[in-house]
């Protein structure tokens, strides 16, 4: 049995890595760290727990949990963990950071678009950035797993089959993405009241999301190793859950449907959670909400010679807490699907 | 592994039956009956079961199922179970009915409420009522059982310790129901468009909505066996999945919090699916969402000698499916929770 | 041309205010108050009024205000008014109070139920309760009105007629309401974010709600002088605007709809913004929204002898903002309904 | 007084503009046309109208209706309208048309995207696109306009500015566009039903949908004479009213913020209905909900050289109805903005 801390329980995506891991069966959560609720009842925080978690709130001890817990789940603002991690922490315990902290590999990137000191750059590049369908193997021998950011995973997983194949003009790439509201956090805001966000949407962070950089380098892997340069617009959506990206990119080549068809099998088709969509199927939010699944699909555009990517996903699953067990699953040795079965809930 | 048909598969109680079903580890679905969508891929109706049902929607043969499944659901229109039933298929099979069409054992007061003809009144005396924490042992011996309605589940289990205690006066009980809009069923009519159900709240078949006469007979059989005479007005509620229900009734003596609650634990402290909430906590949809519980709570009024009493569940799960799949496993023998263990899911 | 003051312009209701204000012939605004936002541009808080209103937020400086505007309307929490209203503001202009300060005559029932210190309460006596279709006449005259609750404006008007008519039993009255979010206010709290109140329902304040004392006074004066005692029990809904009542009481004499349905043409039938419905049909929100009318419709039930009343209208224009305009156009001797007809918005 | 008849009336397009016309102090509605209510009040249909509408549903004989309405509103399904209209019609009255049947002066490239025979082809180039910012005068001396489709409304008046002074390459241009759920329209689809289409986001018409042509057309006409191709997605999002506009282009030259914005200054800085926010603040549909206003801004992206653009409108207001009527009081002699004046309802 795995023995797993939670530090920033509380938020959503900690909220939901309880969820998930209450179904899994080869893991047990031995603390419920929430700075903001410290001696509370968990099930007083999150009502939906009475009866089921029987716990109070625990402080961010890292030193202490690691002592304590095979795997240390961060789902805490950025700064945090790099903040409280330390060698001795490392060698004691595993750590899927939720966080920003160790997505990005160039320090001075991460300090730009976060406007933040980085306090433990030393562990930067032994990190794995922990996107279970592309770095697999890393990720199995990692102390310390990057759990790839919501709207990342998702913009990743839908053009990577692309970019890796060069067919698309990598200079070309637009990500539009929409998301629902459980991404803009738990926390007391205006902005974020039920009034102000429903019957409405907008765009946010226009030219200036921090997850830009995050796909930037990713998908530059894919390609030939440096960082590409995109557009990425967030949206804010009605709804509680669910990232939708629709990705524009020139076709370098003449290709057909089933010549793409094709590469998103090559890689996906042996993927549990990656689903590519029948011909002529569009992603939805819906289908996949409470899953792990992330759903792909594309069209080809014959008049402008672009194809328009689509993939959706639960951001607090699949995008979030669902990817972060994925990770604990293949670093501790375990199914990687195990607790990550739950078909999605719909309507 | 207990063999699962399905009658009504695409409906949405149907479709949760699927979504539980997937998880539950003795059972299998070998029939997903859909009269609508005969040959249609399953995942093409609801897709987010795309690579995880691989089967074809097909008929109602209830004859023929009745060979191949050791229990049938029926998650169909009322009438529909009881003009297929038969004794031949209730000699090979169990039934579960989702529908109303044995719930109520006064034919007459199912005809007029229902205003339907009964076509196989000789099964109603053998039905069972599937409440399983009131009939939990008469279930485990039945053939055929009335899966209760969604309202009544909620009206009942809110109600019945204070009923069958006798400690409200039962001719003042007044059930205020508020429901998701799941409860309408997936057919399509102007009415539950999007744009006619979001930002709106109404009240509907005031007076008359038929599981009326269901509340009343049940919480009858609790009190002194003759129906019971009661206000039940439902409402249609802007979101996805929920019941509440607030009812209201006179106290018939002096009690404190801690009569009411020690009745409410009498009846509900060992039940799995019942969780009466804390003193002063308040129950909420939200809570119980994509689980089979029900959260139940009370306030005594010493203004005016009432009790306020309220229920909140998944009309999908406790209300319908979850609820069908817990007589299942009482039918067959299975442990009571197999397969419903899930945590409500939120936000 | 009217000139007007609004204190505490920055919440819901004091947008409204300014939506319904700024399409009035005869009115002006000259002060739009609120301490939270002191400097800033009206416009950049609620953008909707971007090129519409040119003018800065204002302090709530009482005393200054009131030798600039003809009325003032205070849309602030519960006691500013009180504090700050004195003879010799009352004597420079009107003031409609949309805050609880003057609505309840008994100072010890206010304090008991708000718990607080009324700091004004030589002027209770004097304050005119503006419920307009029922003290049209008072209104008139007055200097001060305590503009009415909006789930006692509801409430009130749907059971106005028969308990004036003494066609209920008033001990047997019960008040279910259901509200959208926007009466809880633009403040910054956990529990009205956007994901807590999507795809929910609850109640809350049960038994010990502020409206409760304010309906039974003013249906007391309707009955006979003194307070009844009522269940009144709120719920919150996950929708913008609209509140719903749903009310119960026993009717002390057979009556048939025509006899009910005449007392309710006796009082609502030429009230412009009272329309009592065609038989069968329920009020429901959206057929109000963003419109002054409250709609109001009534079943008998023959079973039980009761009559259920069902009442809806916007929370944030006939429960507060529109229908302090109503009161204002009466004080100021303006046709009652300028600046009020715009019809309900639909979808 | 002008008189006005409405084809379509029943629509949610339809009703709009019943309740835009109901304000508009120099128009009165003698037509209420609606082939499927046909006899049956208004009112029942829309029981928002109920004591504002007191007429019946008529059916679409456009003969009669041309020699009773100065102005015929056609809010129906594509190719009615060019289906009734000839030149009787057109000589006795003046006709808006909401569906696009005149919208497209290249009968092929119409019937190709809409897969309709055109009936009325000889009217095509006489119709003036109705799009009162751009095509102001010769809308005034028209007798059949072609009122623009909701979201080509938004998408070209986002990005007419950039064309026409040719600041983008315009081989570049990709909309990404998101709409309320109206705009599918009041038909009872199972797609439509407020489970499906709540808590989900999703594209559909992907490089196939109708309004793209007309993008093309009109910004083909800003910039050299010939039809742009461009990218154009549509999303549905899970509120009622609202579209948003996001484009992308590849700017072709250095530009600052102040030389796009004075641009935007020069087209818009004297339109009543086209807000240029000011810098830095995204457009969100919420801010025009309910009005004709269209909020438009846009940021550069100095990294990829694209500029963002945004525009935020009501689909049902600006997207049709408001701009119907616009168009209407244009044609008539009216001032533009009469009974246009609405402010944006928030929340």
């Amino acid at each position: 049995m795995v023995k797993v801390g939670i530090i920033g329980a509380t938020g959503y995506a900690g909220q939901e890595l309880v969820r998930i891991l209450l179904g899994h069966k080869d893991a047990e959560i031995v603390w419920y760290g929430s700075r903001s609720y410290i001696d509370q009842e968990y099930a007083s925080v999150y009502r939906n727990m009475f009866q089921l978690v029987d716990a109070k709130c625990m402080d961010d001890n890292m030193d202490e949990l690691s002592k304590q817990a095979d795997v240390i789940f961060t789902a805490t603002p950025q700064g945090l963990c790099a903040s409280l991690v330390n060698e001795q922490i490392l060698s004691n315990t595993k750590i899927v950071d939720l966080s920003a902290d160790f997505r990005i590999k160039d320090v001075a990137t991460y300090e730009k678009w976060y406007n933040l000191e980085h306090k433990s750059p030393q562990f930067i590049e032994e990190a794995v950035y922990g996107l279970c369908e592309i770095n697999r193997e890393d990720i199995k021998k990692a102390r310390l797993i990057a759990n790839p950011g919501c709207y990342t995973t998702c913009s990743i997983l839908s053009l990577y089959p692309l970019v890796k194949e060069r067919l698309v003009d990598v200079d070309t790439i637009i990500v539009d993405a929409k998301s629902g509201t459980s991404g803009a956090g738990r926390g007391a805001k205006v902005a974020n009241l039920y009034c102000e966000v429903n019957e409405s949407i907008k765009a946010y962070g226009v030219t200036t999301h921090r997850h830009t950089p995050e796909i930037e380098e990713q998908l530059g892997y894919a390609y030939d190793g440096t960082p590409l340069t995109i557009n990425f617009t967030p949206h804010l959506v009605p709804m509680n859950r669910g990232i939708l990206v629709t990705a524009y990119a020139k076709l370098v080549k003449d290709v057909s449907y089933e010549d793409i068809k094709a590469v998103y099998d090559k890689y996906y088709g042996k993927e549990r959670f990656v689903r590519v969509l029948e011909k002529g199927v569009c992603p939805e939010t819906r289908w996949v909400e409470g899953s792990n699944y992330v759903d792909v699909n594309f069209v080809i555009d014959p008049r402008t010679k672009r194809v328009v990517v689509m993939g959706a996903m639960d951001n607090l699953v699949k995008g979030a807490a669902g990817q972060a067990v994925q990770n604990m699953n293949l670093i501790m040795g375990l199914p990687e699907e195990e607790g990550l079965l739950m078909p999605p809930m719909f309507p």
